[in-house]
């Protein structure tokens, strides 16, 4: 855990105590509060199944599903409504299934009936369905990964060049693509920011509940035309308050 | 159990074995496939907690809900979409939750954190919040349950005065205001009727793969124009094949 530098960073590889006879090896890819997220996988012990809950950048970049035994994710990030998850599954894992489990929390029952054992949600699926096929026009994950690139990369440039007026939490190796948490110097100006980015167009800012201060969230959905303004709109917040 | 009739009817009351002990007594108000439906609820043995899967006729008419230990209803019958489920819980009983349950399926958890413990389906929900002010706006549901009824009697008596020609499955003190299957005289006749009533617009009247025949579901989006519509297809292709 990083909690002692207040979850700043992703624990070092050589840190990690990992047990070779582990029944899995569990990760979340990128975390949405304090905004960090992991360049690369973690690798698990020979044997142990890799777990990931990709939920926050699930179809933010290309991965290689072959390092993993179970990938699972909440749609409502990058892939479409809240209220549906996909998940793949390393078949083999389906043989471990334990045999008390709830229905619905049995993988083995949905793969036996195609994700169809109760009614599906159907729109939510649909919807899915839009935002993939959306992807794929767009040049699929290679090119929706540079486009986040690009977008992090404006604001965290934005970030590191306000001479300490905009203050990052992730420490740079461990910053996420996705969520991009920052302070200011008091949480009256942090209101203020919020107020009058508001009346810009520029909504959702405010940090998540459990820690304030200020949070931009640029999941796929969000363009780099809106970034830049975003971007704009700091610089020019700066001038009139720093 | 009616499984000796092919499930055409409601147990009748004085023979089901009730235990006085038991930790609850579960039913299913209507069930879609054979058309059956509780006429009223079944009284449980005092001190037991009536527990009911309401999905297939939830609001589709008024209900004590003081009778009851615990409502459980998918909305994707008469409520709005797949992928939400409404849930009224007699408060008591949540003390009864094992401490072993898997989160996902604990209610005390969704209690305490006012059913936003993970990022809820707020589509789906939005909707239901849609289709129940529609309810409201039609009168409420005393005025939607007597349309209910007016298209159930429509739908049934075309059955019972065709001579045979169209058979209801459900005996009639146990018939669903829901779901209304019926065969006809042979396989084919009842695929003519599938095809022709699709080019009037009739749609979705296969019956459920695992009964065959046809099925009309009425459920409350189904206007009494529609039904008319149905009966008078119905009698029009009694005249020319009947």
């Amino acid at each position: 855990s990083s909690e002692a530098t207040n979850f700043d960073r992703i624990p070092a590889a050589d840190s990690l105590a990992l047990d070779p006879k582990a029944a899995y090896l569990h990760f979340t890819s990128n975390e949405t509060i304090h905004g960090v997220e992991f360049q690369s996988e973690p690798v698990a012990p020979e044997g142990v199944p890799l777990v990931c809950d990709m939920s926050s950048n699930f179809v933010s970049k290309a991965v290689d599903i072959s390092k993993y035994g179970l990938i699972y994710a909440g749609a409502q990030k990058n892939a479409g409504p809240a209220g549906v998850t996909l998940v793949i599954l390393r078949e083999d894992l389906l043989e471990r299934t334990p045999s008390n489990l709830p229905v619905m929390l049995d993988y083995k029952v949905q793969v036996g009936k195609a994700s169809m054992h109760n009614t599906p949600p159907c729109f939510a699926i649909y919807i899915v369905g839009l935002v993939l096929q959306w992807l794929l026009d767009q040049g699929g994950l290679e090119v929706i990964a540079r486009r986040n690139a690009v977008k992090a990369e404006m604001l965290y440039k934005t970030i590191d060049e306000s001479g300490g007026f905009y203050r990052g939490h992730a420490l740079p190796e461990a910053r996420s693509k996705m969520n991009v948490p920052f302070r200011m110097p008091s949480e009256e100006l942090e209101k203020l920011f919020c107020k009058e980015a508001d009346k810009e167009g520029l909504i959702g800012l405010k940090g998540h509940r459990s820690v304030g201060g200020l949070r931009a969230s640029i999941y796929n959905a969000v363009t780099e035309t809106s970034v830049k303004v975003l971007t704009e709109f700091m610089k020019e917040f700066q001038k009139k308050y720093g």
